[in-house]
């Protein structure tokens, strides 16, 4: 089998790490034949040995090279497969667009036969043992097509497919306004305020709820990672982050006024809030779908083995789908609020069957 | 049964709200005889009807009165009991406490009866309907007890245990300045984030994930209740909001610079970046103890009922105690890949049962 209008039957992977290896690993799960490369030589031998394909570059030209490399390598591992017309399309992967399709078109002027791309997926590990030839599905998988002929928009199409990711068409610019507005600058925002946690009192630490938790949990990534992204990114994150600035400085200004004319402090306090609500209210739910208003149960469990298997199988034999699971960590006493996620509708027949199987349901 | 040091036999809980109703269950649980009163009938009796307690003001003098009614409302209340002296000792249970303290004393002087008090826990919904004698169960309940005689501060203490909540002792500017930091600024920082995606286009949305979905999470909130805990707290939010704002322009300095001077924009943002880390990693796990560092095993799980629970199922055969469950969702296309966080030494037993049992482990 290959791809669905057979146009990748062969491709080249340069750089076997997460997602290079991860791609392989889907390609080759759909009978592509993959060729890996990569600078290490320990990375593609492990990659390898994982069924990602055959080391070395091939003989004859593929249908298609992926770049997966650092994103300050990518510009150029990706003009050179082109000169060499080493595969009839070549596509990279990195996650901030312009830079890239900047530097390509600067070098080889109109660049039909590239295509960038970037696959919306990654995790906490990294490295070539850390793939997973799944990785991407359902993911979105952010086409930038300007440019490139016919045939090569196809094959990247086709790589999307074949790895079972979402295509999402978009120009460069647009990308990475869009990453810096709900991936970088999000990210910073975490940073932001788990590093005023770095300085305050231990004391203060023990109020903490699952709410900071949540606020913070992105602040915990690799740094050198992330330097690297928000560089490559840094006029479109910048832009962001001064909007957001302007509303931290009117939050300010409401805080201090706030006691000399509680009227205006407390609308403007309000006026951001409610914008607030706006925003995260525009969020997609799970599938892309439009975010649907889920009901929350809230079950009391006890903090030992089998105790959360015991509750979902009862939901389950009730018929009900738990959407999604959050688990309220309560300090010092060892019994936990899980809180099932259920469509409305279904979440009185849930309450109503746990009640009866002697769970303690907070309605 | 009474409070172990039976100090708390007879309790009036004056404003029948969640918290209210709450305490008036937990204590009646424990055999306290519990008087309530609203403004509102129909609160106070919906708190009746839940098993709470009597309605009415009682006759002779009460051991405690616990004051849960409006942030803005406290003082007045509290100030209102203490004169009339219609409890031994009066608590109050409003998330700001350095104004309620300053405005009983300034009324009262020394006010030795009183003890302001502040449980940290909440729900979604609100009203006595969504009361539950659990609520406070190991949760931090803050003691201000500066001021208080000892007969006193032993009825607040009482209260605590009584609902099973944890005592944590601070004066209230240590109070006023914690939960500006972990919480008042976090939820700031949630509706800053979220205030840029109510303007941003719909395109860059479908690109959202999880990371955003976490740090925008509590920006859903009631803007009318945040503007109220806003405005009663505002000069210690405007402090760290203030200082937050110096690393908001420090990273646009650097965002702004790292073209023209890329080692100084670099490391200047990997200092922010690490600070984050640092600031997370205080962060403490779950009951009340340091953070853990839990590993986690993602597993792929098809999105139709039971198939959570059959993992958590497999994973508890597997004789692992799952601390924590996060669903990711992918749009598009109907599998999610769960991630179960456990124990680090325990992943690799728990890895090798679910691939045995023939689940996708992301290894």
């Amino acid at each position: 089998m290959s791809s669905p209008d057979g146009s990748v039957r062969s491709c080249l992977v340069v750089g076997t790490g997460l997602i290079g290896t991860s791609i392989a690993l889907a390609l080759r799960g759909q009978g592509v034949t993959v060729h890996l490369s990569d600078r290490d030589p320990v990375a593609v031998r492990r990659a390898a040995e994982l069924g990602a394909g055959d080391p070395g570059v091939p003989r004859a030209q593929v249908d298609l090279a992926v770049v997966a490399v650092a994103p300050s390598a990518t510009a150029e591992v990706a003009i050179g497969l082109l000169t060499g017309s080493v595969a009839a399309t070549v596509v990279d992967t990195a996650g901030v667009k312009a830079d890239v399709m900047r530097e390509v078109r600067r070098v080889l002027g109109r660049a039909g036969h590239f295509v960038g791309t970037h696959p919306m997926a990654g995790r906490e590990r990294s490295g070539p043992g850390a793939a997973r030839a799944d990785l991407f599905e359902g993911r979105p998988w952010v086409l930038v097509e300007a440019g490139s002929e016919e045939a090569s928009r196809a094959r990247a199409r086709a790589l999307v497919q074949l790895c079972g990711g979402v295509p999402v068409r978009m120009d460069e610019i647009a990308h990475d306004a869009a990453v810096a507005l709900v991936s970088h600058v999000p990210h910073l925002a975490a940073t932001l305020v788990a590093a005023r946690l770095a300085e305050g009192e231990g004391a203060a630490l023990e109020l903490t709820g699952q709410g900071l938790r949540d606020v913070t949990r992105v602040a915990a990534s690799d740094p050198d990672l992330w330097v690297d992204i928000l560089a490559a990114n840094a006029e479109p994150v910048a832009r962001v982050l001064t909007e957001l600035r302007q509303d931290v400085d009117g939050a300010i200004a409401a805080l201090r006024e706030v006691s000399e004319d509680p009227e205006w402090g407390r609308t403007s306090l309000r006026e951001l809030l409610v914008r607030g609500n706006s925003g995260r209210a525009r969020l997609p739910g799970k599938h892309g779908a439009a975010a649907t208003a889920y009901v929350v149960v809230p079950v009391v469990v006890a903090d030992r083995p089998g105790e959360l298997a015991r509750l979902l199988v009862d939901a389950g034999q009730a018929g009900v789908n738990v959407e999604d699971v959050r688990i309220e960590h309560s300090p010092g006493q060892p019994v936990g609020l899980v809180e099932l996620s259920v469509s409305p509708g279904v979440d009185d027949r849930l309450t109503q069957a746990l009640l009866e199987l002697g769970w303690v349901v907070h309605g």
